[in-house]
């Protein structure tokens, strides 16, 4: 174990892209959970995104959620945006950590925005640009980057090469998203060491899925090959394309409780974090996908 | 990758630990699961209990299920006993791999058993020489290896004690039982290395709960140890004893599904084995916890 990281970074995305994968839930509801997130110690929340109302009711009242939520210090908040329109909103609502998504996948991303990954990424250099003017920083998220539910794999040389494009269009950071669940040991391995041989330096955070139970054992893998951040959902919110009762987005407290049982600090409180998820599911009002928020932590007795 | 193992034995253990914790289920359900299982190409699988139908109604018909299962050629069947009237029995059905349990934790020993671990130790020792007696092996398996619900975390040492003392007394192998969930990555570094430590020879078999969403990670660390010998539950059959709808054992197929992205060879076929998961999740009438069951093999596309 003397190789692992000594401390690791979580970005808590449950307000964005774990509701924007539930129900509807009212503004307050949201401003409730990304307030009592902010008290739980963790130091990076995606807070909101700010896409069509059409195509995201979830996200509809982004702006009205980000002006109630609490800043709390010490904590960075992000927003996620499709295109120049959300980013000058997001930047409008005072955001300087903007992301953006392409998915590796062509199919993926066709069936998504409707254009090709080069098409998107074209798009993406314009908007780094536009983010940078305005004094943010800009993540690209490349989707799909572990396999795609059309395609099948994704040849992690393809992923590298975006991270290059992307690199050199000013990214200050990337992301690679296990959108559908199709990480494994095996593929976390081959992508992080695909991108570190030609990107030492960009910084790299991992989202996982626990759609087919490998998202603790991709995380181990990730943090063996350096990895130091990670995105992770309260209470697993973010449910799953799939069906109902499975498990999308990986836990935070699942998450947080592996690492600090490793010794690995993260900065937050695992009781309190508990509690938020908790209250995510009572929010959401359907059971969360997470097995430390039924059980309790391993250090709970009975 | 490349210090991984190049294949890897599963034993399943649906039928018997999976149902022992499930509502029961028809003597002809048992023996269609059995029988499938058989035809899956696993090698091991832990067919029944011999224990006194009143403390587990679940295997008050295991004769009458042995008697009626196909033995498929190349699979290895065992049974569980609880004591010598139980040994007695599995010899009379024919078996000739035993497995007996005692808890690492006093506490949880005397909670399942009303007597101290050393008390069943000294019970275990006759049972070996009993076993023996009749040309069966004998399998030890340690519960509350990673923890127990009652004391909290439990001493590898100790539990690298229990098997000097098993391995003195004859054991033919050892199994350490994540009993409820309580293993993480650095407990089974700490146990397997403890263990391995002071009996470098002694077969060892991993027996991991994904309570807390650590299953596979643990595997993973177990693998890195050199470990090649797991047990897991098809469908993830057995529950939780914390709350419906949680992680108990292990789901064979999410195992598989992993060990075979990563090239690990187990001789089963994955495919039919998720049709087994399937017919066990009609069987006992709820739906399984296992990811691999509801979303597919990573290979399922759209």
């Amino acid at each position: 174990m003397s190789q692992l990281p000594g401390a690791v970074s979580i970005r808590e995305v449950g307000p964005r892209d774990g509701l924007q994968n539930e129900d509807p839930i009212p503004t307050e509801a949201k401003v409730r959970l990304l307030d009592a997130l902010s008290a739980t110690g963790v130091r990076r929340i995606e807070a909101v995104s700010f896409v069509h109302p059409r195509a995201i009711p979830q996200m509809a009242d982004a702006d009205q959620v980000w002006s109630a939520a609490t800043r709390a210090p010490g904590v960075r908040y992000s927003a996620l945006v499709p295109n120049s329109r959300g980013a000058q909103r997001a930047l409008a609502a005072g955001f300087t950590e903007i992301e953006v998504v392409v998915s590796a996948s062509d199919t993926h991303n066709r069936r998504n925005v409707n254009r090709s990954t080069d098409e998107s990424l074209d798009d993406i250099a314009e908007l780094i640009e536009l983010l940078h003017g305005a004094g943010a920083t800009a993540e690209v998220i490349v989707a799909t980057s572990f396999g795609c539910p059309y395609e099948g794999d994704v040849d992690p040389v393809r992923v590298a090469g975006i991270v290059n494009r992307v690199v050199a269009d000013g990214a200050d950071r990337v992301a690679f998203g296990d959108t559908t669940g199709m990480g494994t040991p095996r593929r976390v391995r081959e992508l992080v060491t695909a991108v570190r041989t030609r990107q030492p330096e960009i910084p790299v955070l991992l989202h996982f899925h626990n759609t087919r139970g490998t998202a603790l054992a991709n995380l181990l893998t990730a943090l063996e090959l350096g990895i130091t951040e990670f995105d992770a959902s309260i209470g697993g919110l973010g449910g799953c394309p799939y069906a109902p009762g499975a498990s999308g987005n990986v836990a935070t407290e699942e998450v947080v409780h592996m690492l600090h049982d490793m010794g690995i600090d993260t900065g937050i409180d695992l009781d309190a974090l508990v509690e938020v998820a908790e209250l995510a599911e009572k929010l959401v009002g359907r059971q969360l996908p997470s097995g430390v928020l039924r059980a309790g932590p391993r250090t709970r007795l009975a």
